[in-house]
């Protein structure tokens, strides 16, 4: 078991296994051109399946040697995943499956430190953000029900259920068509449906706005207090040596006076 | 009356009507569906019905307890008025207040903290943006006449009236079709169209900009500022120790002085 | 003239142009309207007419009392400006400048002391923006050539002149329709012209969101500096009194010393 | 040769290229022009000429004097590109040469300080994007091998192939278009696509947007640290002056005491 341990650790390892999720990358890019796929068919499928082999084998040997420390790593419950997707038979209702194999390619995140270390920090940001979507989430129900119940029977397209509406409001949010496509339509029927819709657009674009100014803030906050704390440190030491320097000059005085008695 | 004090200032009273709130949110959600109402009909208007009860005796409750202090949280307001629009008789031209009863659920906001601190925080950005939008409105009003003037013969639909104008340049600063939707149609009538939207577009753009860059400058300085407020105040309290033990110092050597005359 | 000066310098002078400023932006906009130009039009005209009379006088009576200074102050040319083409005929080929009466109304920035600060400091960031918005002129010109002599011939209305290749390529800019409703017909015809237009894309937006990061930057490091001159001043006046008192202290004790001798 | 050297790098001769690029960049501008072309059409293309051949000169002196120094500065091997487009025959397959001229303008870049700092601090800012631009890459391609297989066969020309998957994601992620241009359409035979299409538009989004975020963070800390330095070498100068005094005053005293013995 430790010469396996040593065996996964290895660099070399880590480097085979992103060489075969670059080229089972590339293979599944290749399968969905038609021409490639008439001429080396065959082969792109045999490639891929042995990579996928090389990849069941290769999470085994990790379980093996961690074993249930391997599920504190969310990377591996990631590559769990996105390995396992491919075993079940992608057929009936399940195709989509089949396209869900190129995720795969996304194990590279988790073997090269750089994107791991840009990933995690988009992550990190997330829990941050949790007040303001929930936020958002409740703005967007409550601005769908109204726009249901307001504007579902004469355009059934855009907001006759729910559902419907949250997508046709988050298309407006995003601004794509929100007045040609959307709002002027609505207004040829109901005039003042822009008392809706303007102070919607504004609301959501100025809280999705503050929250990307929060995350600039405290992305920031957390460098320059980092920074700051080193910089206080170098004062305050310097500091701590001119007090100690003083309090010897005391003592010494002290000596000098009790010795002169 | 210290009793209702007690009981509406308790967690499980905040935790019953924050229950009651989601509740209703989806009971008047499913009031969107026809296939709902058809199955559960009575059942949910008569839950919508008891919840907008309870609401009313909470807030009955509270103003009897705080009196007038209950008007000066500008939340209790908030509250009020989404808890009375669904007591106004929604007929005829106010058909629309059917709508709004939505409203209701945003009073999750008043009661989770978290949400309270977010929108608290966004209602605090606003203050400080009063120049600049009085700046934008002025803006506005000023460009809306000059295109009622100049286009609104020729487009009627989109320059007819200042109001109408004024929700057309809206558009314009939002990016929206404006060019292959409204400008490039006038430029086929007005060759020279460009140089009214143009400067529009990069005018206001700037401007809304520099009202988001306020906001950030602002809130990192707020950040910053009790930051350099801690870190100066340790430094001072150091080389205050530092004068103060100078100054004994000085004292015990005229002491000495003093001593051996 | 004394008297002159007091009265254009008293805050009831400011209050009353404001107010007739405002007045005037209420009749120019009834003006567009045309059920208010039947009913009260000549009421309307004849108003302009006093408001313009009194602007005229207004605006001597500051250049008599400040003569050449007069035309030191921006605000004022600005003045000068907006009043002065109130005072062109606006007939034949000048009838545009019927609708540039309005720009009056912006005196009101002039006027009010918040919204002037707000406009001083849009201007202010202009100075910092000339070496990146020379660099945009570049691009802008460098593209709109290429693009017209690529793309003039087969789509003379977006790219057949150099004008009208910056228009499309400012609209591309500002991604209005930039692929539904320009690049994809283009690539019809050129398939590869995707790499002309995907680098425009990404080098403009890139160097736009840097024209604003440069502009965020300076904005933040200017209050920042404000700052910490201020913290730093502090800090370093208690450094000094601490090397005042160490001095003081060794020429006491070289006076002991020499003293004792 | 230093008599060469001298001449290359007198402020006259930087003038005359400068002067030269702009004149050749109004003579490429001017030839877009069919009525300026048959005015002027053989004076325009002599210029043109007659300034290539300075500029070729220009590059051979240059080269002459700093020999292999001269592949050094990324500009120099910038203006060699540039100017050696127009060297190549641009006939048959390599017409879109002649449209490349114009990119001979761009050298002004390299002539004038202020751009070329500008575009000097854009290039800087992209190597901190690297892990980020991988990351996006990525992204990209899993997405486009995804909707290649997902909606490849019902919409040939979006997501025919991986290219045009590419391309359609890119333009989605600009949001032009995306909802009323792409989304719905594809949401009419695949209900379920809005599942695909919105978490990718969030994540881009998110992450270009941290992209931005990173580029401000770091000009800002980079400012700031400068500056920071500057603050903390002036207060630790100071407190080793305070060090300086405490300990000569030791001396001093410990002088006397040894001499009182």
């Amino acid at each position: 078991m430790p010469a396996l341990k040593r065996l996964i650790e290895s660099r070399r390892f880590d480097l085979v296994i992103t060489v075969l999720i670059i080229v089972n990358a590339i293979t599944l890019g290749l399968e969905t051109s038609q021409a490639a796929m008439a001429e080396w068919g065959s082969v792109l499928l045999f490639l891929d399946r042995v990579i996928l082999a090389v990849f069941v084998v290769e999470l085994l040997a990790r379980f093996a040697v961690y074993r249930l420390a391997f599920f504190r790593d969310p990377w591996r419950i990631f590559d769990l995943v996105v390995v396992g997707i491919a075993l079940f038979p992608a057929t009936g209702n399940l195709s989509v499956l089949r396209a869900l194999r190129i995720l795969r390619v996304l194990r590279l995140v988790s073997m090269v430190p750089s994107l791991r270390r840009v990933v995690g920090g988009l992550v990190a940001a997330l829990p941050g953000m949790g007040s303001i979507m929930l936020l958002l989430t409740l703005v967007f129900y409550v601005f769908s029900v109204m726009a249901t119940k307001l504007f579902g029977a004469a355009f059934p397209e855009w907001f006759g259920t729910i559902a419907s509406s949250a997508y046709s409001l988050f298309q407006i949010m995003t601004l794509e068509s929100w007045s040609m496509g959307i709002v002027r339509p609505v207004m040829e029927v109901f005039p003042l449906a822009w008392l809706f819709f303007i102070p919607f657009i504004v609301c959501t674009t100025f809280t999705v706005l503050n929250l990307f100014i929060g995350i600039i803030v405290s992305a920031m906050q957390e460098e320059h207090d980092a920074e700051a704390t080193a910089e206080r440190a170098a004062l305050q030491g310097e500091q701590e040596m001119i007090l100690a320097e003083i309090r010897a000059l005391r003592e010494e005085l002290r000596a000098m006076a009790s010795e002169r008695r």
